[in-house]
């Protein structure tokens, strides 16, 4: 079938394109909020947002009171920055994966932000998602806070602030470039295009995600604690409630959104911008 | 084939469906066990959870030994929890590769009730299956001790139980909330409805499996060692055999347990309630 | 397509099988011996084996002298444990990927001698893979001395012997499992049956490979630095030539060859025994 | 399918090939400087090479920063030579994934010139790919530096330089044998035999690729700081600017040239010799 498709597709014959762009969705699709399938992708991406913030803000509280010295001797008992890193990678990746068939797989109003952008998913969908998200990353961060009370405060909930040193601007800069890497890699996964020439990419799309999440936070990690998801801030900001990480909190919106803005414009204007297929060395065909 | 199987697959047109959910399994099917592929799936699942607890139990107790202040000077000298978390992840991933054609890869009994639950093995197949799983466990943990008896007894035998400073309920929580997180990727990854739009997403599903088991262990060490798996956790005690493990061990039954229902039931009753395709912004086909 | 081969499979319909066994290779091929091909594959696994000892003896070298307190006052500067078992696995992922085309990609005598067991090679050509592997392993090591011969003398050369405090016995059981779930993980990937059921298995066999080598360093490391490949601790042997190893080099022939057997063993008379396709809950087709 | 194509693949019959190779391409080609597709996957090479070196330098600095016992107590605070070596390999596979159907993916000037010899792209093609490249990594340490310049100029921005105790003969072994370890995984990833055999190959390749530059890291970082990109060692010599990184910079342009010949000669002239397909005990079919 690979073949067919490849001769079908001459460069220049835009007529026998290879794929299908699904049109733009709309801006407000009434009929949407009459099936149960947009019901239960919000509940799913309710879901997942609660596990990922779950997951990963017991990683972070559990690595710090194990490397406490008032409470261990040994420093090196946690997981480490590195352990904390796989924890917001691999997250992302099984539950893309578990998802991606039923909400699309966002867990990420930065991601949500920018497929709207590009005119994948509708407005209200996009609002709607948020809101399933930020609720979800709430109730994720209540849950560890519920178990560990006295660590969660001690240790600073896992909530994302600037750590000393840095200015605001390096810090919306890092949330900006983490952000573009994300939604870069997530524009690059679900390229119809791709889908049309190697038919299983979606059942692959979610492990370079999840690196994509893993990478970042081994930069910035010392920079911002990275955010590059808004939700992810948010709900640790409203459970962990402390003055610093509210002052810095506009960081964790404003740097993503623009981060995936750049993104969702780089894929449609500079990669997408003519229908000429790339001749790629990595799939040359003459 | 795919796109064939898509034009097919219009949302709503239930006559038309693109998958087939196979028949729920029969609670007593007396035929099983006139079939040798039936006591070969009990082997297999014997030996692959005896593979399990010897490689991840012998890391426990050669990370313990190696960063024993008593013993080494280095602290760093071990592979580190992460190493630990890793070994749990990684060993499930190919466990769950090796033995997916033969027994469909539980190696839990949390994970078999799930699927019974979900009515997808007989209960005659789920007993069995758990008996062979405990069996196996406690012959893996029994092969680390004879291997080396002081350092296995010393550094706690891989054993699970609360760690000082968390209470039972704690334990009990963070069971349940990880079996969820296990059990739902194992239902994501093996849906039929997955299953017919990606035809090779079963041999892609041991990997998200894989590290579902490893961000769990990331989150959870710190708080019971981290179960999520009731025949890892009766093996470790049975070989053990101290107070404490024995004291707490209903939490790595009762957890587990209700854990896989909870999953069990969101992906029946909540993802799967309607046969409408979602219409996920990742493969948006109008 | 997937679908046409399972109609065909109904259990018990021998005559209709869905895959072909392809038969025993005989035990003294001539013909072999005149085809490039065959010169070719040894080729490659003598590059592949050199490559596989260059770069993981690199890194045990390279974290030794990383963390030694004579030269440094950190001890937590190298890569770790778990690097080196990163290492290990990584380099046998991306060889056995690379040269899975040319030669099967071995890269270990215990995986040829269990190949060659199960009836896969014919007896000349796992002799002399046996041969080329051991050659490339000399050399790997021989590059990594020649390049920085003080170091590699005093940390130990890479070479496999058993830690203070261990028997023979031990060591010996250690290699054994170990190479179990080696070899039992390649057939698991290999198996004809499988390749009939999911086309593309071999392409994703690597990744389960690799793990199962990573594994079984995190968990045996403490005890032999773990072998489980003839070739490997005989090329360390040679180039670092000391009493110790050689001493208790036997261990590291017999334990991966009667693992090997063993998984060999398990694999064609427990496993394939029946031809009735298990009736696994992953893929239940009534 | 692919049985079709193996029954064809009767060796020996030359002119029944299941797979074509392209031709070789044109040293100059003029019409591709009239496609837009060519100055998109420059565009594409010149904002992966930058993302590459923000990531990744920005973990070192990060790493330096949090481990300088002048700051901080704990020495293991950061993500460690591992986590270093992570977001060299986690980065070069999200990047080939995101870029392999725009540009081919190469990032690395030694890659694109492995492909040159082996006539994968054209001569133009190739220069203005390295220009890209190199303009892409100065901009990404440029981001870096312009983030936190106090710490990127007090350790060391990332700059590749021999360690002491290693003499420049060392150094330049170390980075053929690492770049022809990265040139070997990308030929055997592409080449068009495999793709022929296994549609779906290119979509796995950027994970092997992406292990090749981890397992390179895990064994050269205590050497040269490992190179084997000279549009790396460029970036960050240029925005680093000190004496020692430009001493030796001759190292990391021809290190990585060598060793990618190398590569390239041995796919060439060694593996793919003779078109007879290798009878690999994987896919022994008779």
């Amino acid at each position: 079938m690979t073949k067919d498709v490849e001769t079908v597709a001459e460069p220049g014959e835009f007529s026998a394109k290879d794929y299908h762009d699904p049109p733009p969705a709309p801006l407000l699709d009434a009929e949407e909020l009459t099936q149960w399938s947009f019901y239960r992708a919000l509940i799913a991406e309710f879901i997942a947002t609660l596990l990922f913030l779950y997951i990963t803000v017991l990683t972070v509280i559990g690595y710090k009171s194990q490397t406490d010295p008032a409470l261990h001797p040994d420093q090196c008992g946690g997981v480490g920055i590195l352990g904390i890193a796989w924890a917001f990678g691999g997250m992302i990746f099984i539950l893309v994966y578990c998802t991606a068939g039923i909400s699309g797989g966002h867990i990420n109003p930065a991601v949500t932000f920018g497929l709207f952008l590009g005119r994948k998913v509708s407005l209200i969908r996009a609002v709607l998602y948020m809101v399933a998200q930020c609720l979800g990353a709430i109730c994720g961060c209540g849950l560890v806070k519920a178990f560990q009370k006295s660590y969660y405060n001690r240790y600073g909930g896992g909530a994302n602030s600037l750590a000393a040193g840095y200015n605001k601007g390096t810090g919306l800069g890092a949330e900006i470039i983490g952000t573009f890497v994300l939604v870069y890699t997530v524009f690059s996964a679900t390229d119809p295009k791709r889908n049309a020439r190697d038919s299983h990419v979606p059942v692959l799309a979610p492990l370079p995600i999840g690196f994509a999440v893993f990478m970042v936070h081994l930069a910035t990690i010392p920079i911002t604690g990275t955010g590059i998801n808004p939700a992810r801030s948010f709900g640790a900001a409203v459970i962990y409630n402390e003055d610093k990480p509210w002052d810095d909190h506009w960081i964790f919106w404003v740097g993503p959104f623009i981060g995936a803005a750049i993104a969702a414009f780089y894929h449609q204007y500079i990669l997408r911008a003519a229908a000429i297929k790339a001749l790629g060395s990595f799939r040359s065909n003459p």
